[in-house]
């Protein structure tokens, strides 16, 4: 991979993002009726990159892959499922965190995106948890250190055997002096509510917290010996499957696996395709609308499941999107398009509105959430090119107002004979794709003036054309034929010359106005501590804590306080 | 000063932020009746290090301590004032923002240190607008760059000259490959309100926006032509005064200079000493309650003026946080310690509350907050030792609040006749100090079990010995004089040790609960950005954007997105 000191494993020539349960080395899926149980047993062997090995289940992003691929599949493929157990298959382990010898030979942005991926997983449990009423209890059964008590947290319940030994730690700081970095700070006091002078000892401590302490300082939910710990767990197992509101009538969805074709310079997908200019720095990626017209009602949907062309066009697109983060570093910006008829993509919403309680439907919204949710966070710039031709309509439009920028071309191409650019909104651009923040993208857009919001919500179906889209503002500019080329081309130069170290803070402040979520608490101040720290000579120098940790020799620190 | 690479300028040993208009170089503050003008007029050799000149109205710290001076003057010394205009002394130019051959000849330290310092004036001048009803109108007559239009955007109003030429900007990005690090950022999109697709392009131009698009961006609020312009001020004027809600009768307080001396190793003011254990890299800060008692009424408050205790006593403690700031980087704690008559302070709070209404009392409550304010983003661990003979009561227990913890000793020390450390309560703990995120740090305190705020609040007065104030949550830990000494100097000596940097994260992380407002997202969101882009080669390497600035030679870019 480019911009990576390491190589990936077993000859790999990109990190993939897909894989699913039979392949699984890290994870064991079981699902028995309402009940699922995700168990942890990470292969040492198995690491992502060459050069280290797994112990103590401590993870890699080859791991979380897993995991997150096992959540999403929870979703769809299981519908009857209402609680996920998290377990250990070690004996006296829980959970080691994140490799440590991974982190310390990783490059920078494999550390800042392996700490993003693991966030956005970590998330995406939450968000099963509040969205789908799958709830997830963490047993856990011996030591769950950083990243494991991090993993922990993610999850509604947290029962700890109590044993003398078992523990829950944060031990990054005085062992590693790095951050927990899987919003374990973040959770600690905005989820947990720990109070922050215990939250400051815990996080100071190799050893963690066990016992009564935990439970008192609210680290944890239960303690009990291991004799009585599956009672207790089968007990709240009960309370939450009758507390939750899934109601997943008939069978799941199986999400079969995407054809993808990988070429030295793009990526091709049914509905997605990516295309690299490697000297530009650019890659433009391109989403089509159905072909065909979308199924007759919800009986249809269901027909066509994986195959329904907004599940699969947001399986492809998160798939691209993860796929450039990981694997093309160099890329500046993201260019996004589309092509198509924008009647069809309403078509889909149309259905996704009117069947929103179905179980299934639900997911997929849910779905498209976390794959904006993901361009939002990811480090490009991101600018929608509104051209003839494209189809920029209710869920698609969303890429237009997550982009930076929004450049509409007005009219017809000159020596073409595509229809001019339109731009259509959807009942969807009005709350079903919150941003990690809380507000739709919508919303952030007219903060200044909320009327700006009713005005745009009057035009639901219209076909708005440039300079209507950009009088409503929903474009950031309308550019005729002879304006187009120059202006848009200068820009992307441009933007191809700037530092993209001051692009990425300069993006994850502006795109992010108004209120803050743990999650994007998570995303904000607690990532971007963690870069600074992530490049500074206390962790990563050749002195580091990070480097001489496991060695014998203590770390050297430079003792200045910033 | 240690750490710093650059000498102060004049021989000077180290950072004073004590000053008075009579010595400014770079501003001039006029008042006229209810209105103050400020105008900046920076002495191009007044720098604070030597290496570099202050043209074209650029700014350093130095500056900045002036302005920051300015603006505590005129809230105590001129109940009068109701808007203060900023403008610019020069002709075309009104502040070029901070100055860049500064930042790159400064430490990493020192640049993250006048970030924060600049950030806090900022607040200050908002903050007195919202609490005092001093307004602010800024005058742009030329180019405000960068931190120029940052300054500007701390005002309630800008009002920019339309002549063709002058123009706001923050072209930090495109120029200098870092962010603009004053809040610019969170100002543009949170309180500008500008739509994010236009703020993005606003802060990746060098030239800036001026005349019409401007406004319609909401960059600014109004323009005019140079020959009209001091009409709409005066209108602007008149308004803001009427709005005012500030009824500041009788005489302004002089803020008289400050007797302080410094010794190698501590500093002395009246009420507060610091005390430096260099080996141990330990501060201590010891505040000292009022000897004699409390003026007997709002007369006599009002007669003692910059003498009254809680007003002295916040100015001392506000330098000498700043001076360890600054000029004492290899401090890694500060240990916060309290000596005296608890009922005395308690006295001074009852006085406070008695007459919040008027202008004096609410201008000295308002000050307490900010002086805590700082604390709270000072980046050292803070630490309160409560033992026999303090006096942690009311406003003095918000240091054991802002503390990473708080100890608090049982009973008393053998062979010492002082009494039990006991912690008191006051009706100012619960409001009357808000966080930066707007949570008072009670309340932040008590975010798992609201009603143990309300078990707190219904104990003020009361002088809580330790094991009370254990059980009420409003201390980590009570020790007994057996444990105390061992505890204590271990936790000192392991905090002490860890990477400076991970403690910086840790506490930025662990101390703000909850919500987030404009203000902490400044510090949280932005500032850790900035941090991290103020480490990165593409800015301060050898060939990054600030070093090359003004060579005539391109920075080289390091292209790999993070």
């Amino acid at each position: 991979m480019a911009g990576e000191t390491r190589k990936l494993a077993h000859g790999a020539e990109r990190i993939d993002f897909q894989t699913q349960p039979a392949r699984y080395r890290h994870w064991r899926l079981d699902v028995d009726g309402a009940l699922a149980t995700l168990t942890m047993d990470v292969d040492e062997n198995g690491g992502l990159f060459e050069g280290y090995q797994l112990k103590l289940n401590s993870y890699d992003l080859g791991v979380d892959i897993e995991l997150a691929d096992a959540v999403q599949r929870l979703r769809f493929e299981h519908p009857q499922v209402k609680v996920v157990l998290l377990r250990s298959a070690r004996n006296r382990v829980f959970c080691a965190g994140a490799n440590i010898r991974m982190l310390a030979g990783a490059s920078h942005a494999h550390k800042v995106n392996f700490c993003k991926f693991t966030n956005e997983t970590r998330n995406g449990i939450e968000d099963s948890s509040a969205n789908s009423g799958q709830h997830f209890i963490c047993v856990i059964n011996g030591t769950a250190a950083g990243g494991g008590y991090e993993l922990a947290l993610a999850a509604d319940q947290i029962v700890l055997v109590d044993d003398g030994a078992a523990a829950v730690a944060l031990p990054e700081v005085p062992l590693l002096a790095v951050l927990p970095g899987t919003g374990g700070l973040t959770r600690v006091i905005d989820k947990r509510k720990v109070r922050r002078d215990h939250a400051d000892y815990f996080c100071t401590i190799e050893e963690g917290v066990r016992g009564r302490r935990a439970v008192q300082w609210r680290l944890v939910d239960e303690i009990a010996p291991a004799s009585r710990i599956e009672a207790k767990v089968a007990a709240r197992v009960a309370a939450l499957a009758d507390a939750s509101t899934r109601r997943g009538e008939g069978e799941g969805v199986a999400l079969t696996p995407l054809d993808r074709r990988f070429e030295a310079d793009s990526v091709h997908y049914r509905h997605v395709t990516v295309e690299i200019a490697r000297a530009e720095r650019i890659a433009t990626v391109t989403v089509s609308a159905p072909e065909a017209a979308p199924p007759a009602d919800l009986a249809g949907l269901i027909a066509q499941g994986a195959e329904f062309w907004p599940l699969r066009a947001a399986r492809e697109l998160d798939d691209a999107i993860l796929h450039l983060r990981s694997n093309e570093p160099e890329t500046a910006i993201i260019v996004f398009r589309t092509q198509g008829d924008g009647a069809a993509v309403l078509a889909c919403d149309a259905l996704l509105e009117a069947h929103r309680e179905h179980w299934l439907v639900n997911e997929i919204r849910q779905y498209w959430k976390r794959v904006l949710k993901r361009i939002d966070v990811t480090s490009r710039t991101l600018v929608a090119a509104i051209e003839p031709g494209s189809c920029f309509s209710g869920t698609l439009a969303e890429l237009a107002f997550a982009a930076d920028r929004a450049y509409m071309l007005i009219g017809e191409r000159q020596g073409e004979n595509r229809p001019p650019a339109a731009l259509a909104l959807s009942p969807l651009n009005f709350g079903a794709y919150p941003m990690s923040h809380g507000l739709t993208r919508l919303q952030s857009r007219f903060q200044a003036e909320p009327a700006d919001l009713d005005a745009a919500r009057a035009r639901i179906g219209e076909a708005l054309d440039a300079e209507s889209a950009e009088a409503l503002g929903l474009v950031t500019f309308a550019l005729d034929d002879i304006d187009w080329d120059d202006e848009f081309r200068v820009f992307l130069e441009e933007r191809g010359s700037f530092s993209p170290d001051a692009l990425t803070g300069l993006e994850a402040n502006l795109r992010f106005v108004g209120p803050e979520t743990m999650e994007s608490k998570i995303f904000a101040r607690l990532t971007a501590w963690q870069n600074w720290i992530f490049q500074r000579p206390n962790a990563v120098g050749e002195n580091g804590a990070l480097r001489r940790y496991g060695t014998g020799e203590r770390a050297e620190f430079d003792m200045h306080r910033v």
